[in-house]
């Protein structure tokens, strides 16, 4: 998993993700009207990650840039892009881009749950004519849990109930799918039933890799009881669904024999539509806000010149608490200016693997730092790529201030 | 000034006005498709209010509402309402009705801040054929400034530099007002160009009553600059004027003569388009996110039937860190059921003045209290109105739970 010390935070990651995104496409500041924070990585109650981001149109004079900070666990991102491209369609737009930043800092203290930790974020550039389209419908689930949250406003780290938290999880899969399903029958009530051979990609939020696998399997589950006269389904005897098949579907949440029946099933499946999503997080670890669309960016940076055109994406958001949304993007056109941009296999392969005792120093380091005021960080700049931003200083008002690492420069 | 004690959280203020909401104006639970809560007082680092508002939705089944939190200082409630609205203009829209719930409880460490303190929360549902209709175009300025922030997030009390919010809010103003402008003259090109006295109200995020007077003085200013022969400006003598009339706009922020120059000629105006919004909070203080939109309910609660009719608001939106926006709103068809429903002059009304003691008490109490877990609060019940939500307990995990003051009955 990824990890990082006191000189970077939540800020350093939006500069660096957001700075990177207006270099690489080449975007005038000027042209951006809208730009929408996801985090979870809180060190503020009330000024936004957002307002950080402005310092790097300050010098274009653009100041008329809408959007603040999403937040409910890892939702806030999805949230964000809704946010967005609603902007997009609406009577408000002002016929500019939005960007939507989403990322985090996944730390647990010492136990068992600090091995689902990680760091990472993104930045998407929304507008019209996009290679990757939104549909319009989105299934969603939203309730009140407590399976994971961080009401200990002066830890960094969160109360989690792992148990209830995959339960929960899945629990919301059920409900979105489901919702998701009617809906698109009511939109489109000519269209086929919708089941998950109707997409190409399956794209999770993933906390880690076998609760993903599990829930493609639940996907599965649900479209055989539509329809258990589908294809996939032809080798299902009576035999193997007897103890589940009159089951109500939310008593099989935790049901091993549901679980394992279709996780085998889909075993072929799972390595052609979801295993290409899954190269971020198997690097990264847990980026909360930034799993789902360091996902979709693991498929896009792996697959290059116009092989995702034409594709569809299903897409599966969860943040704890808990909020969730089904939903479907399509490849309208060739994905490989984003591939090239991404740059992703060699950026990954850049990273450096590092002895368990760094990562405990550095957990250490920040547990102790991450409440203070007047304070200098200690950690290394020799470790981040180059270009990125990372914390300065935080003065005696809490003010913070960051440095950029200094692109290499070849020696004469 | 609103103030409560330990028995109140920004969780019951949103359980107790989306309520309230639903109740007033017989909203079938299952018609809500999105909540949006605006907030600066986190609880939580990660879990939103909007999850514990789905707490009233569960006997309906709807769990598919969208929506989530959006931060940053008193801005978030203008978000979120751009975001609802958003929504029921783009393509996912499924039909149904947007809430949106702004509150926050506003509380400053012992000092001469603290009198600008404040309680107050408000909910406003969204949807197609509204007597309030929002206009398209808004003139947005952000910017990364450190005028209030709350960075120690074990406290419930903000970081402020008292003079450098005001100018930030002056200054933000005279932005968004210039963006207005010029998007306005770029989107209706044949309209008349804007000046104040295109609108019936202006309605101000309204921190004290002092600031919102400056500004606007510094509206009509801004007229001025831009046009000197209207009518309002007839009287400016030569004399009058010369200390700034070459002056540039943001070297005047703070100039006094300016500000008296406007405050005085728009004296009569304020009282006709200013006044009749401050209701809630002459009585309230600073609601933070539900200030604006508490103005707002002062002006429809305030006028009864058809009056609004035809009316045109300006509306200045202002969170600290710093996001802010000038937008309008068209009243389309009789506000008078909101009138009704507001009940704003008889709410207020029955809102019993306390000893100065009581309400250092509840500080103090707050103080002492508001980081701890397994805990019950102490607070009366007795003072809150009848169907309002209250704390009921915090467990050892920090899990909350909620009580309903009985509705009164006449004993027999």
């Amino acid at each position: 998993m990824a990890y990082i010390d006191d000189r970077e935070d939540i800020i350093s990651f939006a500069l660096s993700a957001v700075a990177s995104l207006l270099k690489k496409y080449n975007v005038d500041p000027k042209d951006v009207g809208r730009i929408e924070v996801g985090t979870e990585t809180l060190i503020d109650k009330s000024k936004a990650v957002k307002t950080h981001l402005m310092d790097l149109f300050a010098a274009s004079g653009n100041t008329d840039i809408e959007g603040i900070d999403s937040k409910n666990a890892c939702y806030g991102s999805t949230a964000a892009l809704f946010n967005a491209i609603n902007w997009v369609e609406s009577s408000s737009w002002d016929g500019r881009l939005a960007i939507v930043f989403a990322g985090d800092i996944a730390v647990y203290e010492e136990g068992a749950a600090r091995a689902v930790g990680g760091a990472g974020a993104c930045a998407m550039l929304i507008g019209p004519n996009a290679p990757l389209v939104m549909e319009p419908v989105h299934g969603t689930h939203m309730a009140n849990t407590y399976d994971f949250y961080k009401p200990d406003l002066s830890s960094e780290y969160p109360y989690v109930d792992g148990r209830l938290s995959n339960g929960t999880y899945t629990g919301a899969l059920d409900k979105c799918y489901a919702t998701y399903r009617s809906k698109m029958a009511r939109r489109f009530p000519a269209a086929e039933p919708v089941t998950m051979d109707g997409f190409d990609y399956a794209v999770f939020h993933s906390p880690y890799g076998k609760l993903v696998q599990k829930c493609h399997g639940r996907l599965l589950y649900h479209d055989w009881l539509a329809d258990p006269t589908l294809p996939l389904y032809a080798g299902l005897t009576e035999e193997a669904t007897a103890s589940f098949k009159d089951t109500p579907v939310e008593k099989t949440v935790s049901d091993k024999a549901v679980e394992k029946t279709f996780v085998g099933l889909g075993k072929k499946l799972y390595q052609e539509r979801v295993v290409p999503t899954l190269t971020c997080s198997e690097r990264c670890g847990n980026m909360y806000t930034g799993s789902l669309y360091g996902c979709l960016a693991s498929l896009v940076g792996g697959v290059p010149g116009d092989k995702l055109l034409g594709k569809r994406l299903a897409m599966f958001a969860y943040g704890a608490g808990c909020a969730s949304s089904f939903f479907a993007i399509s490849v309208r056109a060739s994905t490989h200016e984003m591939f090239e941009a991404l740059d992703l296999e060699a950026r990954l392969a850049a990273m450096e693997v590092r002895p368990c005792q760094e990562y405990v120093d550095a957990m250490n380091l920040r547990e102790k730092t991450h409440t203070l005021k007047d304070y200098t960080p200690v950690g290394s700049i020799d470790d981040l790529f180059p270009g990125s931003y990372y914390l300065e200083r935080i003065d005696d008002l809490y003010r913070r201030s960051y440095g950029i690492v200094p692109e290499k420069t070849v020696a004469a």
